[in-house]
Protein backbone atom coordinates (compact mmCIF):
# COMPACT_ATOMS: atom_id res chain seq x y z
CA UNK A 1 0.00 0.00 0.00
CA UNK A 2 1.61 3.55 -0.50
CA UNK A 3 1.50 6.25 1.65
CA UNK A 4 -0.94 8.48 0.99
CA UNK A 5 -2.47 8.76 4.80
CA UNK A 6 -6.03 8.02 5.23
CA UNK A 7 -6.59 11.25 7.32
CA UNK A 8 -5.28 13.43 5.01
CA UNK A 9 -7.35 11.95 1.95
CA UNK A 10 -10.46 12.74 4.25
CA UNK A 11 -9.03 16.02 4.63
CA UNK A 12 -8.80 16.48 0.91
CA UNK A 13 -12.53 15.42 1.18
CA UNK A 14 -13.39 18.08 3.09
CA UNK A 15 -11.89 20.64 1.51
CA UNK A 16 -13.29 19.76 -2.00
CA UNK A 17 -16.83 19.34 -0.75
CA UNK A 18 -16.65 22.76 1.00
CA UNK A 19 -15.16 24.69 -2.22
CA UNK A 20 -18.20 23.65 -3.95
CA UNK A 21 -20.40 24.35 -1.08
CA UNK A 22 -21.72 20.84 -1.29
CA UNK A 23 -22.08 21.06 2.60
CA UNK A 24 -25.67 20.68 2.84
CA UNK A 25 -26.12 17.54 0.53
CA UNK A 26 -23.49 15.53 2.76
CA UNK A 27 -25.61 14.58 5.58
CA UNK A 28 -24.87 11.18 6.85
CA UNK A 29 -28.00 9.57 5.60
CA UNK A 30 -27.29 11.54 2.52
CA UNK A 31 -23.63 10.40 2.35
CA UNK A 32 -24.34 6.49 3.78
CA UNK A 33 -26.89 6.08 0.73
CA UNK A 34 -24.57 7.25 -1.63
CA UNK A 35 -21.84 4.92 0.01
CA UNK A 36 -24.01 2.29 -0.92
CA UNK A 37 -25.05 3.46 -4.40
CA UNK A 38 -21.44 3.17 -5.10
CA UNK A 39 -20.92 -0.41 -3.75
CA UNK A 40 -23.76 -1.36 -5.56
CA UNK A 41 -21.42 -0.05 -8.66
CA UNK A 42 -18.72 -1.84 -7.66
CA UNK A 43 -20.94 -5.32 -7.94
CA UNK A 44 -22.20 -4.82 -11.09
CA UNK A 45 -18.89 -5.23 -12.66
CA UNK A 46 -18.71 -8.66 -11.42
CA UNK A 47 -22.87 -9.35 -11.54
CA UNK A 48 -23.02 -11.62 -14.46
CA UNK A 49 -19.14 -12.70 -14.05
CA UNK A 50 -18.79 -16.79 -12.72
CA UNK A 51 -16.35 -16.83 -9.55
CA UNK A 52 -13.58 -17.67 -11.79
CA UNK A 53 -13.99 -15.17 -13.93
CA UNK A 54 -14.18 -12.17 -10.99
CA UNK A 55 -10.69 -12.95 -10.19
CA UNK A 56 -9.45 -12.04 -13.26
CA UNK A 57 -11.17 -8.90 -13.83
CA UNK A 58 -7.32 -6.86 -13.12
CA UNK A 59 -6.24 -8.42 -16.59
CA UNK A 60 -8.54 -6.32 -18.50
CA UNK A 61 -7.25 -2.36 -18.37
CA UNK A 62 -10.74 -0.96 -18.84
CA UNK A 63 -12.14 -2.96 -16.12
CA UNK A 64 -9.20 -2.33 -13.95
CA UNK A 65 -9.97 0.95 -14.35
CA UNK A 66 -13.62 1.04 -13.13
CA UNK A 67 -12.48 -1.50 -10.52
CA UNK A 68 -10.49 1.17 -9.33
CA UNK A 69 -12.72 3.81 -9.37
CA UNK A 70 -15.56 2.56 -7.38
CA UNK A 71 -13.01 1.42 -5.04
CA UNK A 72 -12.02 5.02 -4.33
CA UNK A 73 -16.06 6.40 -4.45
CA UNK A 74 -16.70 3.93 -1.96
CA UNK A 75 -13.70 5.08 0.67
CA UNK A 76 -14.68 8.40 -0.64
CA UNK A 77 -17.84 8.17 0.90
CA UNK A 78 -16.92 6.15 3.77
CA UNK A 79 -14.82 8.80 4.72
CA UNK A 80 -16.65 11.36 4.51
CA UNK A 81 -19.64 9.84 5.97
CA UNK A 82 -17.54 9.15 8.95
CA UNK A 83 -16.14 12.51 8.94
CA UNK A 84 -19.16 14.32 9.50
CA UNK A 85 -20.24 12.01 12.65
CA UNK A 86 -16.65 11.90 14.39
CA UNK A 87 -16.43 8.02 13.70
CA UNK A 88 -12.56 6.86 13.62
CA UNK A 89 -12.98 4.20 10.88
CA UNK A 90 -9.36 2.47 11.88
CA UNK A 91 -10.42 2.47 15.33
CA UNK A 92 -13.49 0.72 14.54
CA UNK A 93 -11.91 -2.07 12.48
CA UNK A 94 -8.90 -2.60 15.36
CA UNK A 95 -12.55 -2.79 17.31
CA UNK A 96 -14.20 -5.19 15.48
CA UNK A 97 -11.23 -7.54 14.64
CA UNK A 98 -10.75 -7.88 18.60
CA UNK A 99 -14.47 -8.66 18.64
CA UNK A 100 -14.29 -11.36 16.04
CA UNK A 101 -10.89 -12.62 17.04
CA UNK A 102 -12.95 -13.90 20.34
CA UNK A 103 -16.75 -14.72 18.41
CA UNK A 104 -14.55 -16.78 16.32
CA UNK A 105 -11.70 -18.39 17.97
CA UNK A 106 -9.19 -19.84 16.18
CA UNK A 107 -9.43 -23.53 15.31
CA UNK A 108 -7.45 -25.76 16.83
CA UNK A 109 -5.67 -27.52 13.64
CA UNK A 110 -6.08 -28.69 10.15
CA UNK A 111 -8.93 -30.64 9.70
CA UNK A 112 -11.18 -28.55 11.94
CA UNK A 113 -14.41 -27.64 10.18
CA UNK A 114 -14.64 -23.81 9.72
CA UNK A 115 -17.68 -21.69 10.02
CA UNK A 116 -19.58 -19.57 7.50
CA UNK A 117 -17.67 -16.85 6.99
CA UNK B 1 -8.01 9.55 13.11
CA UNK B 2 -5.73 6.98 15.26
CA UNK B 3 -2.31 5.82 14.74
CA UNK B 4 -4.08 2.13 13.43
CA UNK B 5 -2.43 1.44 10.24
CA UNK B 6 -4.66 0.54 7.07
CA UNK B 7 -2.26 -1.94 5.75
CA UNK B 8 -1.70 -3.31 9.53
CA UNK B 9 -5.42 -4.10 9.55
CA UNK B 10 -5.56 -5.81 6.23
CA UNK B 11 -2.97 -7.85 7.23
CA UNK B 12 -4.67 -8.96 10.38
CA UNK B 13 -8.04 -9.81 8.33
CA UNK B 14 -6.12 -11.84 5.95
CA UNK B 15 -4.33 -13.67 8.55
CA UNK B 16 -8.14 -14.22 10.42
CA UNK B 17 -9.41 -15.63 7.42
CA UNK B 18 -6.58 -17.85 6.76
CA UNK B 19 -6.70 -19.37 10.03
CA UNK B 20 -10.03 -20.47 9.40
CA UNK B 21 -9.32 -21.49 6.00
CA UNK B 22 -12.23 -18.71 4.77
CA UNK B 23 -10.17 -18.34 1.71
CA UNK B 24 -12.35 -20.24 -0.94
CA UNK B 25 -15.01 -18.36 -0.11
CA UNK B 26 -13.25 -14.66 -0.12
CA UNK B 27 -13.32 -14.68 -4.29
CA UNK B 28 -13.69 -10.92 -5.61
CA UNK B 29 -17.18 -11.35 -6.40
CA UNK B 30 -18.22 -12.52 -3.03
CA UNK B 31 -16.35 -9.95 -1.32
CA UNK B 32 -17.89 -7.07 -3.37
CA UNK B 33 -21.14 -8.58 -2.17
CA UNK B 34 -20.69 -8.41 1.17
CA UNK B 35 -19.40 -5.25 1.19
CA UNK B 36 -22.70 -4.16 -0.31
CA UNK B 37 -24.95 -6.01 1.87
CA UNK B 38 -23.23 -4.23 4.81
CA UNK B 39 -23.31 -1.42 3.47
CA UNK B 40 -26.62 -1.31 3.57
CA UNK B 41 -26.90 -2.51 7.09
CA UNK B 42 -25.15 0.93 7.53
CA UNK B 43 -28.04 2.60 5.41
CA UNK B 44 -30.80 0.51 7.67
CA UNK B 45 -30.25 2.43 10.84
CA UNK B 46 -30.90 6.00 9.10
CA UNK B 47 -34.05 4.93 6.60
CA UNK B 48 -36.15 6.19 8.56
CA UNK B 49 -34.56 9.29 9.95
CA UNK B 50 -34.69 12.85 8.82
CA UNK B 51 -32.10 14.69 7.68
CA UNK B 52 -31.71 16.49 10.93
CA UNK B 53 -31.81 13.11 13.02
CA UNK B 54 -29.33 11.69 11.01
CA UNK B 55 -27.29 14.21 12.27
CA UNK B 56 -27.92 13.00 15.85
CA UNK B 57 -27.56 9.78 15.83
CA UNK B 58 -24.28 9.19 17.76
CA UNK B 59 -25.90 11.12 20.45
CA UNK B 60 -27.76 7.48 21.31
CA UNK B 61 -25.00 4.95 22.88
CA UNK B 62 -26.65 1.94 21.19
CA UNK B 63 -26.72 3.86 17.60
CA UNK B 64 -23.49 4.78 17.99
CA UNK B 65 -22.25 1.04 18.63
CA UNK B 66 -23.88 -0.49 15.47
CA UNK B 67 -22.86 2.80 13.47
CA UNK B 68 -19.01 2.05 14.30
CA UNK B 69 -19.31 -1.99 13.99
CA UNK B 70 -20.85 -1.33 10.48
CA UNK B 71 -18.97 1.11 9.20
CA UNK B 72 -15.96 -1.40 10.48
CA UNK B 73 -17.40 -4.77 7.85
CA UNK B 74 -17.80 -2.01 5.07
CA UNK B 75 -14.20 -1.33 5.58
CA UNK B 76 -13.31 -5.10 6.12
CA UNK B 77 -14.85 -6.42 3.33
CA UNK B 78 -13.30 -3.42 1.10
CA UNK B 79 -9.80 -4.42 2.13
CA UNK B 80 -10.22 -8.14 1.73
CA UNK B 81 -11.74 -7.05 -1.68
CA UNK B 82 -8.72 -4.85 -2.51
CA UNK B 83 -6.13 -7.72 -0.94
CA UNK B 84 -7.31 -10.05 -3.38
CA UNK B 85 -7.41 -8.38 -6.72
CA UNK B 86 -4.04 -6.19 -5.59
CA UNK B 87 -6.10 -2.48 -5.65
CA UNK B 88 -4.33 -0.06 -3.40
CA UNK B 89 -7.36 1.69 -1.82
CA UNK B 90 -5.59 5.02 -0.74
CA UNK B 91 -3.66 5.52 -3.79
CA UNK B 92 -7.40 4.98 -6.11
CA UNK B 93 -8.56 7.91 -3.85
CA UNK B 94 -5.88 10.12 -4.17
CA UNK B 95 -6.07 9.68 -7.94
CA UNK B 96 -9.93 10.08 -7.97
CA UNK B 97 -9.36 13.35 -6.08
CA UNK B 98 -7.13 14.70 -8.37
CA UNK B 99 -9.54 13.70 -11.57
CA UNK B 100 -12.61 15.30 -10.23
CA UNK B 101 -10.41 18.50 -9.35
CA UNK B 102 -9.92 19.01 -12.36
CA UNK B 103 -13.53 17.56 -13.50
CA UNK B 104 -14.99 19.98 -11.01
CA UNK B 105 -13.26 23.40 -10.86
CA UNK B 106 -13.35 25.12 -7.75
CA UNK B 107 -15.88 27.81 -8.13
CA UNK B 108 -14.83 31.41 -8.98
CA UNK B 109 -16.22 32.43 -5.55
CA UNK B 110 -18.86 33.10 -2.99
CA UNK B 111 -22.94 33.27 -5.02
CA UNK B 112 -21.63 31.00 -8.00
CA UNK B 113 -23.88 27.87 -8.34
CA UNK B 114 -22.37 24.44 -6.91
CA UNK B 115 -23.24 21.64 -9.88
CA UNK B 116 -25.05 18.39 -8.02
CA UNK B 117 -22.72 16.64 -5.67
CA UNK C 1 -53.18 -0.41 -12.33
CA UNK C 2 -53.21 -1.35 -15.71
CA UNK C 3 -54.24 -5.20 -16.37
CA UNK C 4 -50.90 -6.34 -17.27
CA UNK C 5 -50.66 -9.43 -15.64
CA UNK C 6 -47.97 -10.42 -13.38
CA UNK C 7 -47.31 -14.52 -14.45
CA UNK C 8 -47.74 -13.09 -18.78
CA UNK C 9 -44.97 -10.54 -17.98
CA UNK C 10 -42.86 -13.45 -15.78
CA UNK C 11 -43.42 -15.62 -19.02
CA UNK C 12 -42.30 -12.90 -21.34
CA UNK C 13 -39.39 -12.37 -19.57
CA UNK C 14 -38.49 -16.16 -19.62
CA UNK C 15 -39.28 -16.23 -23.63
CA UNK C 16 -36.42 -13.00 -23.93
CA UNK C 17 -33.53 -14.61 -21.74
CA UNK C 18 -34.10 -17.91 -22.92
CA UNK C 19 -34.23 -16.40 -27.07
CA UNK C 20 -31.07 -14.89 -25.78
CA UNK C 21 -29.55 -17.87 -24.49
CA UNK C 22 -29.22 -16.03 -21.24
CA UNK C 23 -30.03 -18.92 -18.81
CA UNK C 24 -26.87 -19.96 -17.55
CA UNK C 25 -26.36 -16.23 -16.59
CA UNK C 26 -29.52 -16.46 -14.17
CA UNK C 27 -28.58 -18.33 -11.37
CA UNK C 28 -30.61 -17.33 -7.70
CA UNK C 29 -27.59 -15.82 -7.05
CA UNK C 30 -26.77 -13.45 -10.08
CA UNK C 31 -30.29 -12.65 -10.29
CA UNK C 32 -30.19 -11.70 -6.88
CA UNK C 33 -27.31 -9.54 -6.97
CA UNK C 34 -28.83 -7.79 -10.22
CA UNK C 35 -32.15 -6.91 -8.60
CA UNK C 36 -29.82 -5.36 -5.87
CA UNK C 37 -27.88 -3.11 -8.60
CA UNK C 38 -31.33 -1.88 -9.74
CA UNK C 39 -32.67 -0.82 -7.03
CA UNK C 40 -29.87 1.08 -5.77
CA UNK C 41 -30.21 2.52 -9.62
CA UNK C 42 -33.33 3.43 -8.41
CA UNK C 43 -32.07 4.85 -5.00
CA UNK C 44 -29.25 6.76 -6.93
CA UNK C 45 -32.28 9.19 -8.48
CA UNK C 46 -32.83 10.55 -4.74
CA UNK C 47 -29.45 10.32 -3.07
CA UNK C 48 -28.99 14.10 -2.75
CA UNK C 49 -32.58 15.27 -2.82
CA UNK C 50 -34.54 16.48 0.32
CA UNK C 51 -37.56 14.56 1.54
CA UNK C 52 -39.72 17.25 -0.12
CA UNK C 53 -37.80 17.23 -3.37
CA UNK C 54 -38.00 13.22 -3.67
CA UNK C 55 -41.73 13.88 -3.43
CA UNK C 56 -42.07 15.84 -6.63
CA UNK C 57 -39.33 13.79 -8.91
CA UNK C 58 -42.78 12.57 -11.57
CA UNK C 59 -42.77 16.44 -12.35
CA UNK C 60 -39.76 16.52 -14.36
CA UNK C 61 -40.57 14.31 -17.44
CA UNK C 62 -36.96 13.12 -17.62
CA UNK C 63 -36.50 11.95 -13.95
CA UNK C 64 -40.38 10.61 -14.34
CA UNK C 65 -38.94 8.28 -16.87
CA UNK C 66 -35.39 7.07 -15.06
CA UNK C 67 -37.74 6.07 -12.40
CA UNK C 68 -40.23 4.29 -14.49
CA UNK C 69 -37.33 2.81 -16.69
CA UNK C 70 -35.43 1.50 -13.12
CA UNK C 71 -38.99 0.20 -11.42
CA UNK C 72 -39.28 -1.92 -14.40
CA UNK C 73 -35.38 -3.25 -13.53
CA UNK C 74 -36.11 -3.89 -10.28
CA UNK C 75 -39.45 -5.99 -11.20
CA UNK C 76 -38.39 -7.84 -13.82
CA UNK C 77 -35.03 -8.95 -11.57
CA UNK C 78 -37.35 -9.75 -8.82
CA UNK C 79 -39.81 -11.95 -11.14
CA UNK C 80 -36.88 -13.43 -12.81
CA UNK C 81 -35.48 -14.61 -9.32
CA UNK C 82 -38.84 -16.10 -8.60
CA UNK C 83 -39.33 -17.47 -11.42
CA UNK C 84 -35.92 -19.71 -11.09
CA UNK C 85 -36.34 -20.43 -7.63
CA UNK C 86 -40.33 -21.10 -8.03
CA UNK C 87 -41.34 -18.44 -5.17
CA UNK C 88 -44.75 -16.63 -5.95
CA UNK C 89 -44.16 -13.45 -4.90
CA UNK C 90 -48.17 -12.35 -4.46
CA UNK C 91 -48.45 -15.41 -2.24
CA UNK C 92 -45.24 -14.54 -0.46
CA UNK C 93 -46.68 -11.02 0.27
CA UNK C 94 -49.88 -11.59 1.15
CA UNK C 95 -48.59 -13.84 3.87
CA UNK C 96 -45.99 -11.66 5.07
CA UNK C 97 -48.62 -9.07 5.24
CA UNK C 98 -51.09 -11.23 7.69
CA UNK C 99 -47.88 -11.98 9.76
CA UNK C 100 -47.49 -7.62 10.19
CA UNK C 101 -51.02 -7.75 10.84
CA UNK C 102 -50.43 -9.84 13.85
CA UNK C 103 -47.57 -8.50 14.72
CA UNK C 104 -48.06 -4.99 14.78
CA UNK C 105 -51.71 -4.93 15.75
CA UNK C 106 -53.66 -1.82 14.85
CA UNK C 107 -53.41 0.77 17.23
CA UNK C 108 -56.56 1.91 19.49
CA UNK C 109 -57.48 5.32 17.95
CA UNK C 110 -55.85 8.32 17.38
CA UNK C 111 -53.54 9.87 19.80
CA UNK C 112 -51.83 6.35 20.35
CA UNK C 113 -47.99 6.01 19.52
CA UNK C 114 -47.55 4.04 16.47
CA UNK C 115 -43.87 2.04 16.51
CA UNK C 116 -40.92 2.24 13.84
CA UNK C 117 -42.23 1.88 10.65
CA UNK D 1 -48.86 -17.58 -9.83
CA UNK D 2 -51.96 -17.41 -6.97
CA UNK D 3 -54.63 -15.30 -8.27
CA UNK D 4 -53.46 -12.46 -5.34
CA UNK D 5 -54.14 -9.14 -6.63
CA UNK D 6 -50.82 -6.77 -7.26
CA UNK D 7 -53.49 -4.09 -6.60
CA UNK D 8 -55.40 -5.47 -3.63
CA UNK D 9 -52.03 -5.84 -1.99
CA UNK D 10 -50.67 -2.45 -2.74
CA UNK D 11 -53.98 -1.39 -1.59
CA UNK D 12 -53.93 -3.80 1.83
CA UNK D 13 -50.59 -2.51 2.53
CA UNK D 14 -51.77 1.57 1.94
CA UNK D 15 -54.48 0.66 4.98
CA UNK D 16 -51.70 -0.90 6.73
CA UNK D 17 -49.66 2.18 6.90
CA UNK D 18 -52.19 4.41 7.41
CA UNK D 19 -53.93 2.28 10.38
CA UNK D 20 -50.37 3.02 11.73
CA UNK D 21 -49.71 6.67 10.80
CA UNK D 22 -46.19 5.90 9.19
CA UNK D 23 -47.26 8.01 5.90
CA UNK D 24 -45.17 10.54 7.10
CA UNK D 25 -42.09 8.18 6.85
CA UNK D 26 -43.59 6.76 4.11
CA UNK D 27 -40.93 9.34 1.39
CA UNK D 28 -40.49 8.09 -1.73
CA UNK D 29 -36.68 8.85 -0.33
CA UNK D 30 -36.99 6.21 2.27
CA UNK D 31 -39.09 4.12 0.44
CA UNK D 32 -36.60 3.41 -1.87
CA UNK D 33 -33.98 3.02 0.59
CA UNK D 34 -35.94 0.20 2.49
CA UNK D 35 -36.36 -1.32 -1.00
CA UNK D 36 -32.71 -1.35 -1.62
CA UNK D 37 -32.02 -2.54 1.76
CA UNK D 38 -34.69 -5.37 1.65
CA UNK D 39 -33.12 -6.26 -1.70
CA UNK D 40 -29.49 -6.50 0.22
CA UNK D 41 -31.50 -8.42 2.89
CA UNK D 42 -32.25 -11.23 0.33
CA UNK D 43 -28.51 -10.41 -1.39
CA UNK D 44 -27.13 -11.80 1.89
CA UNK D 45 -28.46 -15.38 2.34
CA UNK D 46 -26.39 -16.22 -1.52
CA UNK D 47 -23.56 -13.78 -0.46
CA UNK D 48 -21.10 -16.75 0.40
CA UNK D 49 -23.16 -20.05 -2.12
CA UNK D 50 -21.20 -20.96 -5.15
CA UNK D 51 -23.88 -20.88 -8.13
CA UNK D 52 -24.98 -24.44 -7.97
CA UNK D 53 -25.68 -24.06 -4.34
CA UNK D 54 -27.51 -20.51 -4.90
CA UNK D 55 -30.02 -22.79 -7.19
CA UNK D 56 -30.87 -25.26 -4.34
CA UNK D 57 -31.46 -22.72 -1.39
CA UNK D 58 -35.39 -23.93 -1.39
CA UNK D 59 -34.57 -27.29 -0.79
CA UNK D 60 -33.89 -26.02 3.36
CA UNK D 61 -37.38 -25.37 4.77
CA UNK D 62 -36.01 -22.74 7.09
CA UNK D 63 -34.07 -20.83 4.27
CA UNK D 64 -37.01 -21.23 1.83
CA UNK D 65 -38.79 -19.29 4.76
CA UNK D 66 -36.67 -16.34 5.01
CA UNK D 67 -36.36 -16.16 0.68
CA UNK D 68 -40.02 -15.97 0.46
CA UNK D 69 -40.21 -13.42 3.88
CA UNK D 70 -37.39 -10.91 1.95
CA UNK D 71 -39.08 -11.52 -1.73
CA UNK D 72 -41.75 -9.77 0.50
CA UNK D 73 -40.50 -7.13 1.66
CA UNK D 74 -39.03 -6.40 -1.22
CA UNK D 75 -42.06 -6.09 -3.68
CA UNK D 76 -44.24 -4.93 -0.32
CA UNK D 77 -41.69 -1.65 -0.48
CA UNK D 78 -41.60 -1.47 -4.21
CA UNK D 79 -45.85 -1.54 -4.45
CA UNK D 80 -45.83 1.50 -1.85
CA UNK D 81 -43.24 3.25 -3.57
CA UNK D 82 -44.79 3.17 -6.11
CA UNK D 83 -48.02 4.00 -4.91
CA UNK D 84 -46.98 7.35 -3.35
CA UNK D 85 -45.56 8.34 -7.02
CA UNK D 86 -48.14 6.80 -8.84
CA UNK D 87 -46.01 4.85 -10.59
CA UNK D 88 -48.14 1.39 -12.83
CA UNK D 89 -45.07 -1.01 -11.85
CA UNK D 90 -46.54 -3.47 -14.55
CA UNK D 91 -47.16 -0.86 -17.54
CA UNK D 92 -43.57 0.09 -16.32
CA UNK D 93 -42.41 -3.61 -16.58
CA UNK D 94 -44.56 -3.50 -20.10
CA UNK D 95 -43.04 -0.56 -21.63
CA UNK D 96 -39.29 -1.44 -20.74
CA UNK D 97 -39.68 -5.17 -22.20
CA UNK D 98 -40.89 -3.79 -25.36
CA UNK D 99 -38.18 -1.33 -25.46
CA UNK D 100 -35.26 -4.55 -24.42
CA UNK D 101 -36.56 -6.43 -27.87
CA UNK D 102 -35.85 -3.36 -30.29
CA UNK D 103 -32.65 -3.14 -27.83
CA UNK D 104 -31.19 -6.92 -27.87
CA UNK D 105 -33.12 -8.41 -30.93
CA UNK D 106 -33.50 -12.20 -30.56
CA UNK D 107 -30.42 -13.89 -32.42
CA UNK D 108 -31.01 -15.34 -36.02
CA UNK D 109 -30.48 -18.80 -34.68
CA UNK D 110 -28.47 -21.27 -32.42
CA UNK D 111 -24.61 -20.58 -32.54
CA UNK D 112 -25.10 -17.64 -32.15
CA UNK D 113 -23.42 -15.12 -29.65
CA UNK D 114 -25.70 -13.66 -26.83
CA UNK D 115 -25.00 -10.33 -25.60
CA UNK D 116 -24.22 -9.69 -22.04
CA UNK D 117 -27.42 -10.13 -20.46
Amino acid sequence: MTDHDLAALQHRLAEFAAARAWQPYHTPKNLVTALSVEASELVEIFQWLTPEESARVMDDPDTAYRVRDEVADVLAYLLQFCAVLGVDPLAALAAKIDRNERRFPRPAGPGSEPPAP
